[in-house]
């Protein structure tokens, strides 16, 4: 290949570390990739932090030795979080998916990529520092965001199952009391899943009295794995006090009322703090 | 803001298109985010389509007219895509992937953002030309691959479930007879998943003989939806004639010897053709 310009370079450099978030890649893969010298690579990495600070786009950070290399982290800005949960809530009040029974239909918010993708943004933003392994979540609805989550973490998704399968080997299996209905559950996860002594991040789309959470809090226990922390897209506002204390979520919802078709759904902007 | 160089807008410019592919940003999107003429950013985008083609990452494309603007199609280049399935093959060749029964593990591999992006990129690659509408899959282990397509493809992702829910409002369900082991199963998808005349793009990851495959594209016609194609990730190679012909498959499964502990699974490069 031919030297390419430093335009050129700054542009495929972001490019490349866009495309995956929180990887490092070493000096070498950029010399090898765009045929430059260190020294070159150097220079553009400095003007690619610029232009992500200048922007709020999140930060490059440089890591030194062996195992050194660059890579970006991307952040949502606060102002940025702001709209997108405040446009999200919006949505989600949306006169015609109010469903018989005072269900809310979501699923075309949830499996949008481009939501899910700052969705799981915001959450990573959340738990950056958190070292977390692994991204956890139980089927169904919620495996989109938490794909995206995984994906901005640069962490491996976790599916746990409703009912063990034979694809999956030998398996954890546990019982668990829905929160709300009081009906028992199984949840199950390849042993093989995840090693023991991990960090984890659970994320799931609703959250009503947390009994999913505490039931994946409890399978964590059999796998030895430490929950770093609990994000759900949705928790309703009652009951108040959750089966589980340690998550956040982005959206509260605060009632229904199936006469006036009305979904009172608020963003926690209190989430921007801290 | 300030004004910024020409170099951190070309980075900028790269991040913002990156982060999503497919999309059609005005150039207005980019005048107000940069602080710059429109002249520039024409410049701009001309230097940013070079970088794209030099290092094969795709194309940018210009669309004139009223919904104009600039999109950034990501392509995988013959030769990635080429090193990427034989990375892939290999990877499930590993032998203590091997399950009691025939069965291999295969969801860490499912379910790692960066494999199933690179999946979702190859399937997107193949057809980009389609004007695909959504990507349609079932629950469960296809949904991160048929995510990351969806993603690629600037479209919603459909998921079928096996058993019709309340939060879905409401359903359509159909009967299908699975092809391999002619059990009778049930799928479900919300009448307001899709709109009618759409096309779509079937994704899952393992296919035998075809019958959920088929059960899917049954479930189409019920949508009055087109299938423009399907993408499985893994095809076994017996039965050769499948319930579906207009499928491509990136692996081939050609058999398993438990005795010997070894899978025999091979990349279908063919599909780098046309």
């Amino acid at each position: 290949m031919r030297k390419l310009r430093r335009n050129h370079r700054i542009g495929a450099l972001m490019n490349i570390l866009t495309e995956r978030p929180n990887h490092i890649f070493t000096y070498n893969y950029f010399t090898e990739r765009f045929n430059a010298a260190k020294s070159t690579i150097s220079e553009d990495i400095v003007i690619a932090k610029e232009l992500v600070e200048e922007l709020d786009l999140g930060c490059i950070e440089t890591i030194s030795g062996a195992a050194g290399g660059v890579k970006f982290v991307p952040k949502m800005s606060k102002e940025r979080t702001k709209e997108f949960l405040v446009e999200l809530s919006d949505k989600f009040k949306e006169k015609d998916r109010l469903l018989t029974g005072g269900f809310i239909y979501m699923t075309d918010i949830l499996y949008s990529p481009n939501i899910a993708n700052c969705i799981g943004k915001v959450f990573a933003s959340k738990f950056l520092t958190e070292e977390i392994d692994y991204v956890v979540t139980v089927e169904t609805k919620g495996i989109p965001i938490s794909m995206m989550t995984a994906q901005a973490l640069d962490v491996p998704l976790v599916i746990i199952r409703r009912n063990a399968r034979v694809t999956e080997g030998p398996t954890v299996s546990i019982n668990y009391v829905t929160g709300s209905t009081k009906k028992i559950q199984t949840m199950s996860l390849s042993r093989r899943a995840i090693k023991e002594g991990s960090k984890v991040l659970v994320v799931d789309d609703f959250m009503k009295a947390g009994g999913t959470a505490k039931g994946i809090q409890d399978m964590m226990k059999e796998f030895k794995a430490d929950v770093a922390g609990i994000g759900v897209l949705i928790a309703t506002e009652e009951p108040k006090k959750k089966l589980v204390d340690n998550y956040i979520s982005l959206l509260t919802l605060k009632g229904i009322d199936e006469e006036k078709q009305e979904i009172y759904i608020e963003p926690n902007l209190d989430i921007l703090e801290g």
